[in-house]
């Protein structure tokens, strides 16, 4: 990004260079949290199993521990006998070993003897005398057993740095004992509405004009989803100054700072004067090849990613999706975001698009058929109505009705 | 489920029977949450739009409020002209109104004036002289405006009930300025785990044959993905009067009780006879035809949904996935349950499977390619190390290696 500091003019950018070029190098700090409060949290780096797993050769199944040798042969015609001389308890170590001709019964997860190498299924045996099993089936070595290390080997990694964590991995870290981790912290996002007309969303009656904060509200929501922490900065006037001094404000106790900037062009170059005065390296870009989306702004002040969205609410949320989520996630330390849910579908009519634009189309999809959801892009509606949206490259002059497109569908 | 109460043997059930039929009628009631706390609740209700949104006629551009008829014509050879009578602020009403061949500056977002029907981009005309402006192109009725009720109608449902809050959802609201919603309360999901072999994740040592509570730490998580409140019962011995009167005093504070049974055939047994004595109707299967899973009980008692896990993590984190998510999604009121991620790959290899029996296959995703990760059932590590699972449903004899196949991945 250090190119960004010498750049005399704006450029507008592709949403493929802004997710390649814009990769602030910020990262949150870490801090060590309990296992009940990790799910979804990004590990700093792997965590390794500090003993062997299970730790002792278990029994897969109920039956009994036998050496694998003493079954060799033996046959629903030819059976052979063993001598039990002993049970294992859950939970207990062996009282015994199993010794030549010999068998000790040993239930689901119990630890195998001595001496075994093989656990028999009941099913194969039968207790013909008080004392003497029956064998009608010969075992291997190792059947019937889980080895003392096969979860997994002393300092083997068990969980990767960098990945949310699932909640398959909380359990594989609760059986190695590993109850707590150190994770990122959540990247705390600051985000400033702007715009004289902008008012609370707990305004209960509006003046003529006035509109109230839809996009703040929203703007969280997403960010808690990427694993940040939001943060309201509060909502500005039209007034660069103030805006400017609001934003200096936050800087030291954000890692990104998210600004949905008034509608008017007035507005945005008010909101891209203030960023720029903010700090170097300054602008990245000023404009983002994006429909809805054009007027996004892209920098990094003081350390500090700053992303300005449009003025209008769906227009905003479309960009923090495609462009947001990524830094935020990106500075919490995600190296390997979580798949989103997506779909194949059949586009029930045409779309139009023009070249060097990416445009992002929201759709209702239904039965396999993805059917656009049209609108202004000042319209909420055209968002919720929605259960996802479909991209069409900027190289792509539209789409055919009938193509299969990849729908995006909103969790 | 009312034919349960008079099952006189327990029999086994498809996933597709359990998924269709234990369909418990339980639900949580409801509570009002401020907006902020409300992503991925479940409405109780429809909410509708208290006003019409916007709420008033507003411009989509940076132009000029005109009388649609006054541009008609006009074009870069003969412009028309108009006399510039005012301007629109952001946030307040406009001072006057448009008369015939006149016009008002209007930035993006604001009140269009009384007597104007349209909007001319700014980028179509020039101020020729103070105070006049020439207009090159015409625009139709309603152009660059988005009527007051454009985003909602008054009484218009703006969020259907049923469905978890998504972050756009928040700022439709946050528009309508509708600032709580009211939410069925999460379920509560009361986890117990089982087993003389079972001690508690933090334990630093384990004795021989002892193994650390996996499953109720990775359960904990599933449920609170699902939309649960989960609540640990703690870890109760092989001794089903002990998880009897365990179970019975967790039920009048819980809305599913769950259960990780001890892996042996005789702590399975026990289980079932506690669950059986909680009350009607009681054991509605016991038996699961899936793999892994076998080992898993469906029950109602006392108008508590219960459900008994295999006593492997693996096996129990499997079946919880596919029949316990949706349980707590049902008795938390979620009737369109959020889409998860999938995606569409080949398989690398053969894999068998029997008939009447569900399969679920770990597996990893690489480049268009769904490797399966084997292991016993006991394995932890084969949930840790997979991408996600496809199902190889009750019919199939298993799947071809190269064969499309939909993979369920973890988020």
């Amino acid at each position: 990004m250090a190119d960004a500091a010498s750049r005399e003019f704006f450029t507008t950018r592709t949403v493929g260079e802004a997710l390649a070029g814009f990769r602030p190098d910020r990262r949150t700090r870490t801090e060590t949290v309990p296992l009940h409060l990790a799910l979804r949290r990004v590990p700093a780096e792997p965590v390794t199993a500090p003993h062997p797993l299970p730790g002792f050769p278990r029994s897969t199944v109920d039956g009994y521990a036998v050496r694998a040798a003493d079954t060799y042969g033996v046959s629903e015609g030819l059976p052979g006998y063993l001598t039990i001389t002993g049970a294992v308890r859950m939970g207990a170590a062996p009282d015994g070993a199993v010794t030549p001709g010999c068998a000790i019964a040993i239930p689901t997860g119990g630890v195998i003897p001595a001496g075994a190498d093989a656990v028999v299924m009941i099913e194969y045996t039968a207790e013909v005398m008080p004392g003497t099993i029956e064998v009608v089936r010969p075992v291997a070595p190792g059947e019937g057993v889980v080895r003392a290390d096969e979860d997994a080997m002393p300092g083997q990694e068990i969980i990767g740095g960098g990945r949310p964590l699932r909640p398959q991995d909380l359990g594989m870290l609760a059986a190695a004992g590993v109850t707590s981790v150190t994770v990122y912290k959540k990247p705390v996002i600051t985000i400033f509405s702007t715009g004289d007309e902008v008012v609370p969303a707990d305004t209960p009656e509006l003046k003529p004009g006035q509109v109230r904060d839809a996009t703040a509200a929203a703007l969280a929501a997403l960010v808690a989803d990427a694993g940040g922490e939001p943060v309201f900065g509060g909502i500005m006037p039209d007034d660069p100054g103030a805006l400017e001094m609001a934003l200096r404000d936050a800087l030291p106790a954000s890692d990104v700072l998210v600004i949905s900037a008034g509608s008017s062009v007035g507005a945005r170059d008010g909101t891209a004067d203030a960023v720029a005065r903010l700090g170097p390296p300054g602008i990245w870009c000023h404009g983002l090849a994006i429909k809805p989306g054009k007027p996004t702004l892209l920098a990094e002040c003081a350390g500090v990613p700053v992303i300005g969205l449009p003025g209008n609410p769906r227009s905003a949320l479309v960009v923090f999706r495609l462009i947001g989520v990524p830094v935020i996630r990106l500075v919490g330390g995600c190296t390997a975001p979580p798949p989103e849910p997506s779909t194949r579908a059949r586009l029930s009519r045409d779309l139009a698009s023009a070249t060097g634009r990416l445009d992002v189309v929201q759709v209702t999809v239904d039965d396999g058929l993805a059917v656009p959801v049209f609108g202004l892009s000042a319209l909420l509606s055209v968002l919720t109505a929605a259960d996802g949206y479909i991209v069409i490259p900027d190289e792509a002059t539209g789409l055919d009705a009938g193509s299969e497109v990849n729908v995006i569908l909103y969790a």
